[in-house]
Order: C-alpha cells, then sequence, then structure tokens
C-alpha cells in the first residue's frame, strides 16, 4: 500500500463536483462523517479497521501527469481546475477512532474537515477502506468468539474478492483475532504468523498416502500437521498418520506439534472418532484441526456437539463476509464554514426513512464505562466542543425513546474520547501501530463489552445516545426543514 | 496489475510443498484444472472472467532478493530451495477458456501443464483473480439481463472489498454487461466508459436545493441529471428539477441528455409520479435514473410494477454480489508424469460427496452448437487427445444419470474447443483483448444460451457431459481406489 496511488480510486462524481466547487465556493471549510448504520451479520458491535491504510492513501494523494492528461481527454474538466489537481495535496485534518476499537451504529469513525473539494474527493477511497477491514475484523471477532479460545487461522486467499480483500482482509482478520494467516504477502507485508499445512494434491501426487505423510513428516518434524481426507478419513488417513507416528515415536524424533487437518465429512463425527484412534495410539497431545466452510455458527454447533477439534482453518466465510458482505459506511457533510463564517454552519440529510437522517454538526464521541467492571456502560455522540466531568452525575436518554433515561453517579463512570487527531492541517500527527499490537488492543476493547452483546445471535444493543446540545440541535433543524 | 508483483500472494502451504517436491520430484510434470462446482447466485451459467490479469501475474513471476530474505527467516526453507526460488520463473503451459465464455460447473476453465513446484505455486492467487472476476461478471450479466437492455451502471467502488475488488470488479461488471463504471482507476486502466452525477453533499452544501441544481447545469450542460431525493423527492427535489430544465429551455440551452437521479424511498412510485410530473411539463425525454441497494431481482420487481426507470446505478449488490460473494473455483491434479514416464498417469481425488470426486487425466471442453440455432446443445470435458468429426453422428450421455442418451446428427451440430493455449513453455502466445472487445465476446456468449438458461431463477441448466474415454477412465480409476 505505502507505494500504492490511489488518488483515482474515486468515483467520477467527486471530481465533477470538485470542480464545481473550485468554480463556486473553493475556500468553504467543511466537516465530513464516515459512519455506518447497521452492525454487519446481526452483532451487537463491529471492530473500525483500516486506518493505517487510510493514512497511506491520504500522504500519497497527488495526481501525476498521467492522471491529469486522462483526465483531461474525458473533456470534462477546465484547464484551470487540472491546473489546481495538478498541485493538489491534502490539507486538512482528519479524526478516527484508533483500529482495533469496539465502534456502533451512526459513530464517526474518521471525521475530516477540510476544505470542501479535497473532503470530497477522499470520500470513495476511505469508505472503500475501512468498510472493507471493519467488515472482515467484524467477522474474525465473531468466528473467534465461537472458538472460545481455540486458535483460528485465515485461509481465505483463493476465495477473496481480488489480491487486496486478500491480503487487507487477513490483515483485519488477525486484527479481529485470527492467530495468523496461510497468506505470505500479509505475513510479509505487516509481520503477522503465517500457517498452513499441504493439500490433497500433495497426497495425490505421491504413489500412496503413507509415503506422502512420511515423506512430509520428514521434511517438515516440527509442524507436522497431516491432511487426512483425501480417500478415506477414518480407514486410510488416520491410520496412516498414527502410522507415521509410530515411526517418529521410535526413532524418537517426537515433534512438540503435530496432528491432523480434516477438510470434509461430518467434522463432528470424524473429530471424534479420530480424537478416539489417535489416544488409543499414545498421542493424546495430538491437535485436531479442520477446515471446510467453517463459520461462527458452525463452529459453535460443532462445539455444542462435543466435536474434538481444537484448531480452525476458516476460509471463504471469514474473507468474504459470506452472510453479510458489505459494511455499509456512508461519508455524510455534517457542517460547512464559509470563508465569511466564523463557525461552522450544522447541516443535515432529511429522509423519509428516519434511520437514514444525519446527525449535524462538528461531532465527536465519548464512550462511559462502569469504573468497577471496566464494561462500556454507553456512548454519547456529543459536539466537539462539549466538555463532561467524570465527577458530576450524568443524564442520558435514548434519541428515539427519549423517556427512557438514565443517571450515572458521578465518581461511577469513567470517560473517554474516542476520535483522535490523525492528520492536522495535512501534516500525520499519529503513527500506526503495529498489526500485533493492534490485534491485543481489539482483544481489551472486545474485553470492554459485556458478554450479552458478544452473542451471535439476537444480542443486547449497546446503548448510543446523543448529547442534549446535539439533540436540540438535531431537532431544531428537523423543524426547519420539515 | 502490470507492475504489480504477486508472487508472494499466496498461501504458506503451496511453498512448503514446493520445498517438498524440491527435494523429492523436481522432475515431475503435472496436469492442474482450475475449475468450480456450482453456478453462483443460483445462475444456468458463469462468465470466465480474470484471465488478463492471470497472464500479467505469471508474466511478473519471480523472487525479489526481499522476498528471500523474508522466506529465509521463516527458519522453514533450506539454502537450496531458496537459491532455486531466486531464479524462479514460469517454465510451464497454460491453457484457458477466453475471458467473457460462458461457462459450466466442472469445466476447466484455466489448465496448467507445468513441473509440479510451478504448478503448486501458482494456485492461490490464480484462484484469488478467476474466482472474483467469474464471479462479478457473471453477477452483472444477470443484473443486465433483469434490465432488460437499459443501461447498468457500475456504482459499488466504497463497498467494494478493497481496492482491487472496487477496480477489476468493475472491470468484470462491464466484461459482464455494465455500460460502464464510477471507478476512474478503473477508466484508466482499462479504457472503459466512466458515469456518475453528484452526491448529497454537492446539494447540502448550497443554501438551498434550486441553486444547487441551477448551478450544476451550468456546469455541466450536457450531462445534466439531478439527484432529487435530499430533502424530499416529490415535493420539493422533481420540482426544482423542472424549475431548472424550464431555464435551460428558455435560455434555448436544453442538453441532449437530462433528467433525474432516485436514490431512496420506493422507486416504483416515485419514478412513476416523476414520469408524470416531467412528462407534464414537456420533458418526456428526460431519463428517469435510480440507485439504491437494486440487484437484479429489485429491477426484475420495479420493472414489472411498471416503474419508469431506463438507467440503473447498481453497487453494493452487484460488486460483491453479496447473495453469493465467493465463486468456488477449486484447482486440482489430474495427471502427473514422472521423468521416467511416456505418458501422463491420470489422478482422482475421491470423496465421499460425489460432487467432489474430481475427473482424472489432462482434458479439453468441446461446445456443442446447434446449426441452425446457434444455440449450445451441450458441453462435452473429453480427454485432450480426442478428435471429434461434426460430419458424424454423435452419442453423448448424462455421467451421472448414464441412461439418459442422445444423438446428435452428423451436420447438425458444429464443435469448438473452449480451451486455447495462454503460455507455451513459459512464454505467453495469447494477446488479451481490450476490455470492450471481451465485452462484446460476453454478450455474443451469451447469445448463445437459450433464454431458459438465463431465467434469474430456477433455471434450465446446460448438459455438460463427460466423453465415453473419460467417464471410462474415471470409472476405472474409482473402482480401483474404492
Amino acid at each position: 500500500m505505502e507505494n500504492r496511488k490511489f488518488t483515482l480510486l474515486t468515483d467520477l462524481y467527486e471530481l465533477t463536483m470538485m470542480q464545481g466547487y473550485f468554480k463556486e465556493k473553493a475556500e468553504d471549510i467543511v466537516v465530513f462523517d464516515a459512519f455506518y448504520r447497521k452492525n454487519p451479520s446481526g452483532s451487537g458491535y463491529a471492530i473500525a479497521c483500516g486506518l493505517e491504510q487510510v493514512i497511506d492513501y491520504i500522504k500519497n494523494l497527488s495526481f501525476s501527469y498521467d492522471d491529469i492528461d486522462y483526465l483531461r481527454n474525458l473533456n470534462l474538466f477546465d484547464e484551470d481546475f487540472l491546473n489546481y489537481l495538478a498541485g493538489f495535496h491534502f490539507t486538512g485534518d482528519i479524526y478516527a477512532v484508533p483500529e482495533g476499537s469496539v465502534v456502533f451504529p451512526y459513530e464517526p469513525l474518521v471525521k475530516v474537515v477540510a476544505p470542501i473539494m479535497e473532503a470530497q474527493l477522499i470520500e470513495t477511497a476511505l469508505l472503500n477502506i475501512v468498510n472493507h477491514q471493519s467488515l472482515i475484523a467484524t467477522k474474525a471477532s465473531r468466528v473467534c468468539y465461537a472458538a472460545k479460545g481455540d486458535g483460528v487461522m485465515e485461509f481465505g486467499l483463493r476465495r477473496a474478492q481480488g489480491p487486496d480483500a486478500g491480503t487487507f482482509g487477513a490483515r483485519a482478520a488477525v486484527i479481529g483475532g485470527c492467530i495468523g494467516t496461510s497468506n505470505v504477502l500479509c505475513g510479509q507485508m505487516y509481520d503477522v504468523p503465517l500457517m498452513g499445512t499441504h493439500a490433497h494434491s500433495w497426497i495425490m501426487s505421491f504413489s500412496d498416502e503413507y509415503t506422502a505423510f512420511k515423506t512430509y513428516a520428514e521434511i517438515y518434524p516440527n509442524a507436522c500437521t497431516l491432511l487426512v481426507d483425501t480417500y478415506d478419513t477414518l480407514k486410510s488417513g488416520v491410520p496412516n498418520a498414527i502410522r507415521v507416528f509410530d515411526e517418529m515415536r521410535a526413532a524418537g524424533k517426537m515433534p512438540t506439534r503435530y496432528g491432523i487437518r480434516l477438510d470434509s465429512g461430518d467434522l463432528a463425527y470424524l473429530s471424534k472418532k479420530a480424537r478416539k484412534m489417535l489416544d488409543a495410539a499414545g498421542y493424546k497431545d495430538a491437535v485436531i484441526s479442520a477446515s471446510s466452510d467453517l463459520d461462527e455458527y458452525l463452529i459453535n454447533s460443532l462445539k455444542n456437539q462435543g466435536a474434538a477439534i481444537t484448531s480452525w482453518g476458516v476460509g471463504t466465510n471469514l474473507i468474504t463476509s459470506a452472510d453479510n458482505p458489505s459494511f455499509g459506511g456512508v461519508y455524510k457533510l455534517a457542517a460547512i464554514k464559509k470563508p465569511e463564517d466564523k463557525e461552522f454552519t450544522a447541516k443535515i440529510k432529511i429522509s423519509e426513512n428516519p434511520a437514514k437522517v444525519t446527525n449535524p454538526g462538528n461531532k465527536t464521541i465519548f464512550r462511559l464505562y462502569d469504573k468497577e467492571t471496566g464494561k462500556i456502560k454507553a456512548d454519547l455522540i456529543a459536539l466537539a466542543d462539549e466538555t463532561y466531568d467524570e465527577t458530576q452525575d450524568l443524564e442520558i436518554f435514548d434519541p428515539v425513546a427519549t423517556w427512557k433515561r438514565s443517571v450515572l453517579a458521578g465518581g461511577s463512570y469513567s470517560i473517554r474520547e474516542l476520535l483522535i487527531p490523525v492528520f492536522i492541517k495535512g501534516q500525520c500527527v499519529y503513527q500506526s501501530p503495529d498489526t500485533m499490537t493492534i490485534r491485543d488492543y481489539c482483544a481489551k476493547e472486545l474485553a470492554t463489552l459485556w458478554d450479552e452483546t458478544r452473542r451471535l445471535i439476537n444480542p443486547q444493543e449497546v446503548y448510543v445516545d446523543l448529547s442534549q446540545p446535539l439533540y436540540d440541535l438535531k431537532n431544531k433543524l428537523l423543524n426547519e426543514k420539515g
């Protein structure tokens, strides 16, 4: 990503709108929010992800001569606008929730405060990156939750929606909780653990399964996981694996980590049978891993049936978030400041669908934690200049069912502002942690959720309220427009 | 893609298996088939896509010093193997179905005949590319079929699974039938038409909707599509659009192409109402375009209800193939030739699930067309050295229900071999057509399907039979292993 240029990774209308702004209102400063409306896969939360790639994108944002030439040939743009583009770089401010944070609907994950042309241009790529990685990190956190502490390995590259989906997707999956990936490029780019065994083709390329296993064990004595389902799992695969383990034991060369992988058939039945065969042969520490169209629901169900699997390779359904393959993040204008204005004027988008009415103004997010448990009590979307004092009582209320109110006693809660500065006046002021550090942070973030919110189906929602000033502003604008 | 290197875009196990082959059977030549088992989205066919990017990938396949260093540090690979990798390039043969072809389950879309290490390495990236683009091209062909000749524009970049999914996905969508895309990078890379209007933020950045429309019309008088749903479609948006059209007409500056875009609400109701308002004002040629969570089913349903929409912008559901976000292509060993062998030995993978048993041997695909209609009568998966004579009667049979037989009379049918050489001895012998040429070819390919096979739901399946020699070989191997 570092040396890739995505300046033209944008919708045409961003550029045509830019030219319009260039002619009409080049000096306007705006606030845009990137937020989403619904957690994916019926989850009770989402994981924000992709900020590091957004930072790379913003840093590399410039139009090459070829880009300008290409745009000129579209016959849509004037030379004075093309000249402006030739000198373009980002000069605004960006605030974002740190990668790996748990987030909820309507919260600005990224906030852009910039000249209107700059803020408009970056909409598409910013959404593309954040939508994709947040989707996969969220899905991974669900799959890992279902695995109840077993290791989950990301194995989906061949079914990912293109090379980036495989590589950035694997990064996001590791942040969301996977212990590693099969994707070597992701390992190289983000220094995450690589994992893998062998394929059916390895077995088939030998005269017989036993020879294939034996050869593999000789070459990789310390990471010897044998794929046992090429011909017949229980009649051929597991007995041949045991024969090879017997030979390693007899030679005094028992590996520290070894086992089998199941990739087809009924995984509950086969794993329990295989476990008994391995145990009877004295291989109680042989790991049984499985892969085969797994997702959080199937892992959960297999665990409920006592499947003897403790290592999970998850491919297609994780790397595509198959039951919900898009995140739905949007990017909406929230405020505007003309050159003659001192303050931002809040902007709202109305819709017949109340869920699509935007929250106006220059905002931030305050997260309220219960001091005793460390769990999240509620999030408060507020105007950016509001301040709160943890020692004071705080009354919060549901922004739809406004009679639902509760008072947090002063001293019982702590407050954290989620949005942090990433770019100020075009300069990057934030250093992304490495991927495994983000993964650790994400695990801590997930621990701030009640287990009821992590439930895979029909979870308890976390309260996301509007502050009184933001609520009042929104109603005022709605009544003016309505 | 041309200057991107995806050598490490592979699963770790490809490399560990390669090292195993390097030690044990470096001289073996193998045949691998990339094929899929089930058409996506319940379709009666799929569109093969992605070959141009596979060619770029193979041409660029080499390990840099950094790559070798990274692999060395994994402590899995010996120096002699790393030395081999440092000099690696692809030396084998690749055959493929041309991009834009209609294809069916179990047909080899790509066939690799190469030294075993080379053939194994390329599995993951090859599947990644072909799976992704074939998925999106197939989906696009379904969406365009539902639109019954109306233009369909690809608008999904912000919801695509990463940058490549947006750009290669838009390429595939155009091949599958879209008239263009909003993705400027795709336009630049593949010379496809760009399309777009403006966003809600354009409207909101002005003091009122009328001023926003009027300004846009002044700047883009020749492509004036106004987004009418920011505040209230029928009370505000359409009347303001008509007011601007009136002013353009009065000034004698009526554009050749103009209209409105609906992006929310009930598109059937709103489009019919808006059509009446536009017609009453004398704008019978104003185009009504729509976007908003569209897919082939919703477009079909809106058309059935008489929606007055003739231009469709399709985003999320197309660019992710939301109802079926993975293609499921696999890559299986079909034959092997050791240095001492004169001929390939066919290989088969057994499975308890009959659908997962592979077709053995070095194969090709013969497509049988009805000479009178030009439609496909059946496909025949056959061994590569089989020959057929169109003037002779040809008996074909269902490989599962073998009593289902039919005889094609000599002279009534024509035969075309689908697999064409792409690489021979490591040299590329095929020049990819440009994207719009592939799009034209794809349209012709789709015309070889009966309409019953294009039906969106429960379509008639095209017969894909095995030749008698291939059927006999498969049964022989199954009986030997079983």
